[in-house]
């Protein structure tokens, strides 16, 4: 069975990243959350980069915010897919700070990035990464689409 | 084996997106190549979407310049990850368009954004995403950075 | 007698979305208000473009957020003139992803867009079209316009 | 029969905006260019605004670069549907200058703004609202649009 | 005796331009306070700004928000010498749309255009000007300047 | 008679500074020329902007790119009306930089800032506030927009 | 023993810059604070930014916001490293302004810029820099690093 | 004698660092160069940046372009000062990605920046740094300044 890696930069990156872990158990996936900071654990990260794949982990969330390394440099640390969400943090420039540091990477090692604030779509996409090979998994993800159908057409008639 | 479908707004991004067609043959990994236009040809959008997961496609690459309507089109249709390329076309805003248009995407529905034209970026994460279940390419994947390393080592060596 | 189709992306669109209606009820033009989400119930999208010109629609309003894909989709599918709405939504960095989602469409499909948040003016421009061919409406168009002018010289001479 | 004025605040602005008197033609509709400029000859702006709805011109097209207060200045005088064409000039800042100067209209007083530079597509929307009410029109925006869905179809084919 | 006209697109930017006509007022200089809207009150644009030279002004002041064209269309009918103020209003895009378009006026018709929300500045940027010919203004400058230096020293003080 | 000082931070900016200079030559108005950097000859700063008024000058135009302190130094400094014209520099970030370091002064110190390398409009604007007194002046600004005006119409002629 | 000198433009800056007091202070480093106003104290900038290396300051700390010169002009009066501190202030677009116009400068006089109201982190710096030659205070640099890295071991193990 | 470590990310920066390496020899200050990728050779950062103080290098100089995290992450392992140089690479976003992911570092880790492309300014910073403790070379940067000067009253002159 998959199992995704969630992670953040700092505790204070929490409430935006329960979106990921809570859409990722909604599909049935097992989740592993910790916090590991590039720029205050740098030992930490090389570790857990070097070793989630080795240790059963398939898919790795990273967010963080302002000048935004996490993501990218867990990416150069690990051969598996990374998905990074840039956190609108308090002292950001409106987010563009932490949307270009985690979006530019160079060519060969890149990151999947998902919209400022938008975890709840990297948990998403690391479920429709699994369902590229777990067939179950697939279907949840139709399923949880056929979903998102009905509730827009139920708005539509309650308008 | 896994696929990978490629497929770009118009025949003028071809330029950009041969570096993800490139590398995923590299990886040895077979490659679909199409034109998909969300904007002239939105029928074939609809059907290459809705039928990529039958037709034995396990990850979509999809690549387009300005209001960039493609990749988030694709990933509307299709549960499979779509992975989207900013293309800056020549009446682009510096390429902000292209960026903003297929990164900000709602929640609900994911598109795994790379840098503006970071089309070999694109192939290597499809590769990245394949290499979730199929060890062999897990295996070139760490090839690959390995190689990217010795480069660098070696251009060091000669400064 | 002609009619305006104005369409969200989300129910979340309609206090913005709300002053197209108003303005053209106030302009004696029939509305017909629905959602219609290009990226949950693209299949409505498409039923809703190909037909809506069929079915007595002469102009569109199309209003979204974020990667706004809803007012180029319409465009895309419909003969009509589609008039779009950038909406600030919450996690929008700033407004630039929506109006440049739909400003910035390639030659060939045009989005008549409007100002951030304005629907209001959307509206207006609804009525304007309508107005190069049906006099009635031409003459309701010059005098809300006299009507502005009346307002300003009154806000004068109460400074 | 149906006329549209298409304006510009430069002669430099032409090479840009024949886009917009070529698709016109190509449209079968009559068109009329001027070279009015907001700033250098004003009372020629007001002339030209205040008239074109009586002289038989449905729709105007008005191109400008930087500070770009043609459009948004026609609009105010005429009630006539009035589409934006931002123009990258020169000294612009990237054509941020031209897209907010015509775009961020007040309430009251709207501007169909295309993309920078797209006069392509203010002709094809001029001829759109022409199509509202002339069925002929309409027709040739159908077969403009099968027109370009099939190009992208042979241009896929030559991959 | 020089007087300069302070004049506005809208009410609702009276709380910002109330600072231009409170400076200048301690400046001991008259002022003339006005509603203008280059967008709903066109024909009073034209009058005010063709007449404010021959009915004794000498500066005009003039705050917008938006596509804010006022300072421009009255320095494009004026010989006098327009300060422009970008206001900040509600649907702004951060500001940038009213600075635009007032600061990239095209070659031939400037627009002294101050910070954003800078109505102060622009009071006292019309009393430089009178200054420059009217010994008493600029000796008033220039005390202003000492009172700004001496408020400084005290603050020091009290840290 | 009056006089308008023309200063830039670099020789590299006189291509763009000399539309200052023609066009206040052009005017009939004294112009004085010098080289004073904020950064590299911050006494020479001090000495003329101190000393400016004592001389003779009426108006100073200053020019600079990047981090442009040279205009607001100069305001600091002078109690004369300053004109800064933001440069578009080699390593500029677009012109951002020195338009932001230019037009966002703090309250109690005005700049007036023209478009971006904007400097013909710079002396346009040093001769109507010269023309605010000297009625001369005021006739040639006024027989100037004549000029651009017929120039317009003949082009329109042209079409 | 070394001393840090920082300043700001106005005392409204005082609540982002004490986080630099505060830091360098549990560095045990000696602080001198000061009001010093590029704009409206130009006399004590230069007094102050001559004469600091000469009075045992070896670091100067200068936080300013909007066009925020302050930095620049101690930089360029000074050969002391000078650390800017964009500070955003209430009419600042974003914090854009301070940040380019602290870190813009050009060739020949650098400013050490940290991030948006990033005062702590200049503090660090400044005392990184005196950690360079003096070895106490760069092992109570190295001390607060372990005690960074060690709240996030224990924040992961709160999780 | 102090020395100066000057990295870059990748061979391709070395044309802008050059300046870093040619004003420090110029200062007669030794300079060790070397090519450390962020994301290509992690390893070798860890190892540089976890030893450069105990190798005799007092200030690390380190540019990168795009998502560039080499400075930041050197500055996360090395208690010495880091000084960034944002480069301004090919497919990058007009330098804001690298601008941003140097300059907007989270508290506890500062870099100091300089301006895009700066690298001749970092290397001056790097002197003034090494200055705050060793006479002779604050004595070059105060000779280096006034050569700044000599020069700008030349060019003064040849006007």
């Amino acid at each position: 069975m998959s199992k995704v890696g969630v992670i953040m930069g700092s505790k204070s990156d929490l409430p935006v990243m329960q979106d990921a872990i809570d859409i990722l158990k909604g599909f049935d996936i097992e989740v592993e959350v910790d916090i590991v900071s590039a720029h205050r654990t740098p030992e930490k990260l090389f570790d857990y980069s070097k070793n989630a794949h080795t240790r059963g982990i398939n898919v790795i969330v990273a967010g963080a915010g302002g000048a935004a390394h996490l993501p990218g440099m867990v990416a150069s640390l690990s051969p598996l897919p990374v998905i990074g969400v840039p956190v609108k943090s308090s002292n950001s420039i409106d987010g563009w700070d932490s949307v270009l540091s985690i979006l530019q990477m160079p060519g060969g090692v890149p990151v999947a990035t998902v919209a400022l604030n938008g975890a709840k779509n990297a948990g998403i996409l690391a479920a429709q990464i699994i369902g590229t090979h777990e067939k179950c998994v697939l279907d949840r993800v139709i399923a949880y689409k056929e979903g998102l159908k009905i509730k827009v057409h139920e708005s539509a008639k309650n308008l």
